[in-house]
């Protein structure tokens, strides 16, 4: 019997230009590619003859449970199918990844990880904000944004007002996590950032401060990742021509 | 007067394959290319017909100076060249990317950042070790390894036994590292791991307890990333054929 493999593959941010080299080849040589809600499924089926199915989580549509994807990763691959698991940004990074490869392993699928540009680096820098920063940030702290023990004790693990903190899928509980970090002990003023759909034809942005960041609306349905730290100034001063310093609040589009 | 421009494009880990499709793009059209030690300068070099300068730190030679870098993209744009500044991982993680790219706008060149796969994440991910898990890490922080002020504070900055903690550039102080994290309260027992070289022949993994990480004795001249939590433990047991518990200590290739 033949074996094929199953790829879990990075698709970073949005645009097709950031996958890497390697997530192009895996996909352009699949049988079958399983992909999230956030790629970009027009661009994956110019590249490819494999049949796509979307198995991720889309505007409120329930998505495919992980047992079945895991199920259907497995059953493919033991049929002799080179199989694709495109997941958005980075595959280790909130993204299940490696609960899948262990499931692969268990039942002795051959199995790669291939990396991905992740969004939670990407999205701040392509509208100008480094995660870091000589003076500013000496490191950076990234967690998910659904309320829960897990948040709580994530945003727990941080000391007010040190590291630049990045949420991930926070854009909905983005006045649950302001009014939390306030009360942690982050100052009101500590300059924030909403940046969604990063690297695409919807990206937006807003800046200005914490205790402004729970009352910004956001375009609905978009995916967005939360920013907060003195380095959002820097994304502020290029947005201003590179010149300038801050705005007290600053909305602007594709970089 | 023709202006040509910059970008900022990071490399990734090592592999080639690992660049984005834009990296290769921009390296393929582009005149001249200031490139940092970690990228791999062969592959660089069969790819584009750029003049290619090599202006990073390698093995304890002196790099070269940042303001002559900013100089040298500078005055190559404003003679119509189309310049990339090719750096390891990606740009904006400790890559002074967002100091290149504010002198950069203040010089009124263009500029544009292409993000990279970073190393912080893609090198414990090609050893099967996930920077969160559900369960074991629901968050991490990256940091740099150079002691000094920057590095205490950062450190200071995390509860002991929480996030997942990445630091670059960390091989050469690891003992450090190790004893001011269990001086901070950080259990002894924590599974540590040190990722030298990932994606590239020379990559080499140890893993192991907290408390042994000083002791360690990576390949002379690598450069490598540490990674401190329970996360350590799932590429351990991949290692092992993912199906068994972590061992005590375990050394393995390349994945």
């Amino acid at each position: 019997m033949t074996t094929g493999h199953v790829s879990l593959v990075g698709a970073g941010p949005g645009d097709p230009e950031l996958w890497t080299v390697r997530a192009v080849q895996r996909v352009r040589d699949a049988d079958l590619v399983l992909y999230d809600a956030l790629v970009d499924a027009a661009a994956l089926r110019t590249m490819t003859r494999a049949q796509c199915f979307c198995v991720g989580k889309r505007a409120g549509r329930a998505s495919v449970k992980q047992e079945t994807i895991t199920r259907l990763m497995i059953r493919a691959a033991r049929q002799g199918k080179r199989v694709v698991r495109l997941k958005g940004g980075d595959p280790f990074v909130f993204g299940r990844g490696a609960e899948e490869r262990l499931a692969l392993a268990a039942a002795g699928i051959p199995v790669e990880v291939v990396p991905g540009v992740t969004t939670a680096v990407a999205a701040p820098e392509l509208v100008g904000i480094p995660v870091t920063h000589r003076g500013l940030s000496s490191g950076f702290v990234v967690v998910a944004g659904q309320t829960g023990d897990g948040l709580n004790r994530a945003l727990a693990a941080v000391r007010p007002n040190s590291l630049t903190l990045v949420v991930m899928m926070g854009l909905s509980s983005r006045d649950v996590i302001a009014a939390q970090l306030v009360e942690q002990g982050w100052s009101p003023d500590t300059r924030a950032a909403i940046v969604c759909g990063a690297s695409t034809r919807e990206e937006w942005t807003w800046t200005g401060a914490l205790k402004d960041l729970g009352a910004v609306r956001p375009p609905a349905g978009s995916a967005g990742v939360l920013v907060v730290g003195a380095v959002v100034s820097i994304g502020e001063t290029l947005a201003a021509g590179g010149t300038s310093a801050a705005a007290d609040e600053v909305r602007y589009g594709r970089s």
